[in-house]
């Protein structure tokens, strides 16, 4: 192997270590962050993050890896779920054909990345959702996004969280954010209801500029951006009264929800359909649901 | 047109109107036995059936129809949903392919049927769901069944639940119950989960052995046989008094049932990607679903 080709896979390797290493740690600041607005809600709370490990099963020469699902229920926070995975080893053919990349005969992945999904106890605190990956075959990229899903739509809350986006992404890209905002908005939307899953947000896949560096960073300052964001509107609206009419039309709206996840995520139905861990992937679908 | 032809085509006629008629007559059996049990339970309620028509839109060339969603919230019955259709139109070039005697140059179909899913109040009593349907193309078949779903299976009930369905199969072909109750395991099997949805029952589809009078016989016994079978597995149970924990555990069970409509079921799946109507097509979900 020549001098260039070792220093280049070398790189790789520790390019795939940082963005492991930064998704562990981001997780960790984001559960400590929510575990702080429990104490700030009710000091005697004891509401903490439960972690559970789980393995991928290697079969047919895949490599393995795993995850860990960090899941807490408090008074703020009736459900939220964060996880953090990091698996490598063969798309199916099937799906081979799809991805950046893969062909027939290279079929392997690797993949890691944060995925995290909160329902609160109060109808006036919005649903929220963020993630981000780094995926390598013979190419690789970052992707991810967040929204949020207001059960009743605050019109200053809608324009922080945007605002919070563009400024994240005019960082890093001038372009950026009308084309992510764009694909959230398109990405998030129920097809069979006709009908947004919420206020939309970001979303971008695919994310490679040549630029590792400054790719990796965006996808930083994504996941920086949801931790400063989302506790801001949580805080804003946590403490405000709400009626068993109001929890009622939550508890429904959460089905919308559940449905988009079910019906159509990829991220859901990639997963559930590749033999992916079902506890993990559904960690996203809301504690009480009614469908009236 | 000649007069064979034009006979078999009124005959045609005749037996999609005498299935569409029957399955009215079917609900309106099923929705008044329901409504008895619901005052067997308790003489004071006033639990009933609300319908509610909808129309199929009428786009590109499609000829419409529409249906009547029957929807009742009792004291027994928590939420039953019985839905009748009939409609008709061109399938698009993607479904066709999959259709038998459907063209890339005839696409047209008629479909009438009546489908029902009943969620209970009680975690002893066990959802059912039934459906059965006539759908015609250049060629014609029937197609349906019925499962039960139990939180904590009773033995007594799941021999009497299978031996119901076997004394109605027998009586049309010695062959169908076997084939019809492995395809019932096949089919309400949880892939994601690795678990099967409940205790099975039967399910059959593209029945149409040349003889339409059987055929439509079958599916009108299936019919008869879900509304004897259903009713005493309701009354046998609907007494019993439940733990808040074995309500928890139905409320969790549940999930399943909305997880395996929303990722697997094909009528589920064909109807939303298809632009039916929602609400008719999810009025299986259950009332109120809890993912812990």
């Amino acid at each position: 192997m020549n001098t260039a080709l070792k220093h280049h896979m070398n790189e790789t390797q520790d390019n795939k270590a940082r963005a492991a290493t930064w998704f562990t740690q981001l997780r960790d600041m984001i559960c400590a962050e929510f575990e702080a607005i429990e104490r700030e809600y009710d000091p005697e709370s004891t509401a903490q993050f439960k972690r559970k490990s789980w393995d991928r099963p290697t079969l047919d020469g895949s490599h393995g890896g795993g995850g860990v699902i960090s899941l807490m229920h408090g008074k703020v926070f009736e459900k939220v779920g964060v996880n953090i995975s990091t698996v490598s080893g063969q798309f199916s053919e099937e799906f081979a054909g799809n991805i950046p990349g893969a062909t027939e005969n290279d079929r392997k992945f690797w993949a890691s990345g944060i995925s995290l999904v909160a329902h609160f106890a109060s109808p006036h605190v919005p649903p929220f959702h963020f993630n981000t990956r780094h995926i390598a075959t013979a190419q690789s990229w970052f992707g991810g996004g967040g929204d949020m899903n207001p059960i009743f739509e605050n019109e200053e809350d809608t324009q922080s969280f945007h605002a919070a986006w563009k400024e994240c992404c005019d960082r890093h890209d001038p372009e950026y954010h009308a084309k992510f905002k764009e694909w959230a908005d398109e990405y998030f939307f129920i097809r069979h209801r006709n009908e947004p899953r919420g206020i939309g947000g970001i979303f971008y896949d695919y994310v490679s500029t040549g630029d590792w560096e400054a790719d990796f960073a965006f996808t930083q300052d994504v996941g920086r951006t949801f931790l400063d964001i989302a506790p801001k509107i949580i805080r804003k609206n946590m403490h405000r009264p709400w009626t068993d009419e109001e929890r009622e039309t939550q508890l429904i709206k959460r089905g919308r929800y559940a449905e988009f996840n079910l019906v159509q995520d990829r991220g859901t139905l990639f997963g559930l359909k590749t033999g992916g861990n079902p506890e993990a992937i559904l960690m996203s679908l809301p504690p009480v649901v009614k469908w009236p």
